[in-house]
C-alpha cells in the first residue's frame, strides 16, 4: 500500500456512500408498481460492524424510492439523503460536513459515476470507487477497489479502513 | 476509429433504441402479476445528459408492459413505441422519421435481435449493437459495442456520439 | 457436425423443454407472495418463429407457479405441463407422444437436471442440454449446447434444428 | 481427496446451512414492500433427495423474511431458525445439537461469512464454504467448494456426502 493512501486511511472517521452502482450492481428491476434494487448481504454486515465500532456513515443518492432508506436504516444508517440531483450532490455533501463539524480528510467517499465526480475531484476526501466505475471517476480515485458495485465494494472499503485502524473483527 | 464510422458519427442527431437486450440484459422477471425488466442506472444518466444536450431519443419495442414507458418517460424520453410486432418495426421507424422530418443518416439505431434486423440492414442508419447481439444483427452493424445489453451499451453509444461531437460532460 | 447428429436433426418435428435451468437460469426469486423466474427474451423470439414455421412445442416442468404457463402460453406454447414430480416426468412424456401420435425420434428434448434424466437416457429422443447441465445429464446428451440455461439455450437448439432444416429466417 | 476429509465425510448425518450467500447469491432484491432472495432450483432438488435418503437438514440464518421459511419448508426442511443475530448463532447451533442428540462430528456446516465463523472455527463440524466466502471463513474450512453461493453450493456439498456414502441417485 502506498504511503499516501496509508496517511489518508489513518484519518477516516466517516464513510459517505452513493447507492446505485455502489451498494447495488447499478441495475434497477422495473415493474408495474415498483423499482427494486439489488443489494448485497455482505455489505450489510460490514456496515453494521462499522457502526458498532463507532464510525459515522451517510448516504447521498439520486435514487427516489423509499425502499433505499428502509434498507439502509435497517442497517443502522440514519443519514440517508435521497432524490439528490446531479447538480445538488456537492451542496448536500458540504452541508453534511458543516452540520456535523467534519473535515473532508475524515471522509472516505465511495462513488461510481459522474454525479459523484464533483465531490470526488473537488473535495479532499479519500476518493474510492468500485471496479466498474466509469472512467472519469476512476481517474480521480485514490483507492480503486477490485470489487464491483453490489458485489461487496462497500464492505471492501470498510474492511480497508477498519483493518488499517485495527478495528475489524474486534466486536461481533 | 475508421473513417467511415467517423463520417457517420458526425451526422447523428437522434438515437433510436430497442429495449429488451439493449436497455436490459434480455431477461424478463416473470411473476404472478407482472413482468419486470432489468435496466441499468448508468444508461439512465447518459440518456438524461443526451436530452439536456439537445439530442432526440426514441424507443421502439415489442415489449408490452407500461412499466417500460414509465421508466423511459422518467428519463425524459417521450417517444416510446411499445407492443410493436416484428413485422411492424420498419413501418413505425419510417413513420417516425417522416413525421419528425429526419433522414436515416441522422439516426444511430441500437438493436440486438432479428426484429431490429430490417431497420438495421435496409435503412441507412448508423447500425450499432451490444456485444451479445445475435449473429445476424452483428453482421449488419457498423459499430459493435464491447458492452453487453443492460450493462451500459446505451451509455456506450451515447458517449461515442457525444464525445465525437465534443458534447460529453459539457453540462451536468 | 457429426453424422449421427445430422441424422437426428433431420427428423425433428417437435421440441419438448424443461423450464427451470433451461428457459431460466435455474434461479427462483423468492418473495413474500410469489416466486418469480428469469426468462430470456431471445428464447421467446425463437419459440414464436418455430411455431410460425410449424414445429410443435411442449413443456414439462416440476414448477408449480401459473406464471410459467402464462409466459409460455403468451409465446404460443399451449402444451404446458406443470407440477410434474420427478417420478412422473417419464409418464407425462410417454402420454404426450401417444396422444399426439409422435415417435421419440421426432423429439428434441432439452433438459438440465436429474428429473429429466430418465426421459433423456431411456427414450430415443435427441437429448440436448445447456452448458451448465448437471454431469449426469451431460453424459447422456447427444447435443451439448455452449449456451447456459436462461441465456438463450432454447433459442440455440431451435436455431440448430431450423437452420439444419433450412427454415430459420424464412418467416418474420 | 485427502484422508482427513474422507474420515469426516463418513460420519455426516446432518447438514446445517446458512441462507444468504449459501442458498442465495448474497443479494437481496429490495422493493417497497418486500425483500426477495435468489434461490437455485438445483439446490432444491438435492435437498429433497437428501431428505428422502434420511439425512437431517437444518438452517440457521440472520434473515428475517418469512419467505425464507416458506421456500425451505416447501423443500422439506422443517428446522428453519430465522432472525438469529450474529452473536446468537453459536447458541442456536449448540441448542439444536443438544435437543436432537447430535454430536458436532455428524454435522456438515456450510457458511460464508463472519456470523458463521464461530460455529465453523470453534465446533468440530465439517466446515464447508462456497467459493465466494469471505477470507476469514475460507481459512477455517475443511472443504472449500468450487461453486459460488446461490449457484449450487448446497447441492455440491450434499452430493459430496451422498456420493461418498453411496447414496446419490439411489432414489428418485
Amino acid at each position: 500500500m502506498e504511503i499516501k493512501l496509508k496517511a489518508s486511511l489513518e484519518k477516516i472517521t466517516t464513510f459517505i456512500f452513493d447507492v446505485d452502482g455502489v451498494f447495488t450492481d447499478a441495475t434497477l428491476l422495473v415493474g408495474a408498481d415498483d423499482v427494486q434494487r439489488v443489494f448485497n448481504v455482505r455489505d450489510g454486515y460490514a456496515v453494521q460492524m462499522a457502526i458498532k465500532s463507532g464510525y459515522r456513515i451517510a448516504v447521498i443518492s439520486g435514487g427516489k424510492q423509499k425502499s433505499i432508506a428502509t434498507r439502509l436504516n435497517g442497517l443502522g444508517i440514519s443519514d440517508v439523503f435521497l432524490n439528490v440531483g446531479t447538480d445538488q450532490k456537492l451542496g448536500v455533501f458540504d452541508d453534511y460536513l458543516l452540520k456535523n463539524e467534519l473535515s473532508a480528510e475524515e471522509i472516505l467517499f465511495l462513488g461510481d459515476d459522474i454525479p459523484d465526480y464533483l465531490i470526488m475531484s473537488q473535495r479532499r476526501v479519500l476518493a474510492a470507487c468500485p471496479k466498474d466505475a466509469v472512467q472519469e471517476v476512476h481517474e480521480v480515485c485514490q483507492y480503486r477497489s477490485e470489487v464491483m458495485g453490489g458485489k461487496g465494494v462497500v464492505r471492501d472499503v470498510i474492511e480497508l479502513v477498519m483493518k488499517y485502524q485495527h478495528k475489524w473483527m474486534k466486536v461481533f
